[in-house]
């Protein structure tokens, strides 16, 4: 194992790199980790994951896994010590099926609220507040395996972090402790391990990202009313 | 295995349940199919996936899982024979790699194409086309693993059957053998792999069923725009 060469190519404010370092750290892999400028995409970015050239790209002994899910599935079959997932099929399922639903239906809730305004923002906060209610209906206490950190908490790890940060923004309560308890202490707890803090983003830094983000969206909005 | 209780909840037209059945004739398994009426869901299709209500659920012994990809790497997971995955981690990402880019990507050609006419038809079919080559690039020979059918080709041999439906329906040519050999052989030969044909749904039923779906499409197209 001392000769495996794993680089990671990310972004510093992707939650998808993000959860990727997770669970390289989970593992305790080495691993160079090299940011990417997305104005400017390198190279290697674009020779690696042609199809998407996006990033996450992890980049093992020379061959490139794209996908941030896929790559966290490829790390931990791929080293078999400190497992992300259980061994029994009915619970990886579980896992698989809750990291899934978390990406269909709890990504979004930060381009939709960042938009809108009065009724449509109302309308927007309380389908993403749904989607959070029925996300956390998959605890199954502290992680949604249980009292083990797994594959679908690696993979909503990044939720809270990114929820405080549109709260912030956008002046709305997204997940509070009355409607969504057990989900709530998740929430405040995820971002507090010690293995996933040291690699979250400086807050005050992607605040600013986020809220630039958001203006860059205003403004091709509207010009593309006019 | 013999005390094993397996029941598929579907829908005949439903290429997501297609392919959990085709997963599970690979395996040999034995299980009762359920056809679900999708205007009047039964109380066990929303007991068994109270998230989306949606079929294929697979009920294994009493236990649910959801979700056609979940459901297919559940089946090659629980029974070790028959495997739909290489044992490879990095054959397996790149197998998972390519059924989320045809979920994700060639699965709106359907819909776009159907309501769309002139130079927005064009652009759908653009679009469309240019998507099935990149998915192409994946291709291995005739399966996406080689010479043997794996995980990325169960995913996606629904494909060829709906996109010869829809070129007929719209009056279209998304896949051809000039642009695209590789896919082009491929398609042909998947549907008739007798493993997969004894399943597919009767072609006039199903062309019958996907020109009254544009229909209801076009209509709720129209009232909106009124």
């Amino acid at each position: 194992m001392a000769k495996d060469e794993v680089k990671l190519l990310g972004f510093w404010a992707s939650p998808f790199a993000l959860r990727v370092e997770w669970a390289l750290k989970i593992k305790g892999i080495e691993y160079e980790y090299i940011d990417e400028d997305l104005m400017n995409k390198s190279p290697m970015l674009l020779q690696y994951n042609p199809v998407h050239k996006k990033i996450p790209v992890l980049v093992h002994n020379g061959k490139p896994v794209a996908e941030s899910l896929v790559i966290i599935e490829y790390i931990d079959e791929t080293w078999k010590h400190n497992p992300i997932f259980p061994e029994d099929p009915y619970e990886k399922a579980t896992q698989r099926f809750w990291a899934k639903f978390a990406d269909e239906k709890c990504q979004s809730w930060m381009f939709s609220t960042f938009l809108k305004e009065g009724d449509e923002l109302e309308k927007a906060v309380k389908e993403a507040r749904e989607n959070l209610k029925t996300l956390e209906s998959g605890l199954k206490g502290k992680f949604f395996g249980g009292e083990t950190i797994g594959f679908a908490d690696v993979a909503i790890g990044w939720i809270p972090f990114w929820v405080s940060l549109t709260e912030e923004i956008v002046g709305v309560k997204l997940v509070d402790e009355e409607y969504m308890p057990l989900l709530s202490e998740s929430f405040e707890d995820i971002p507090n391990m010690e293995i996933l803090k040291e690699r979250l983003p400086p807050r005050d830094k992607t605040l600013a990202h986020c809220r630039q983000f958001r203006e860059s969206l205003l403004s091709a909005a509207a010009a593309a009313s006019t």
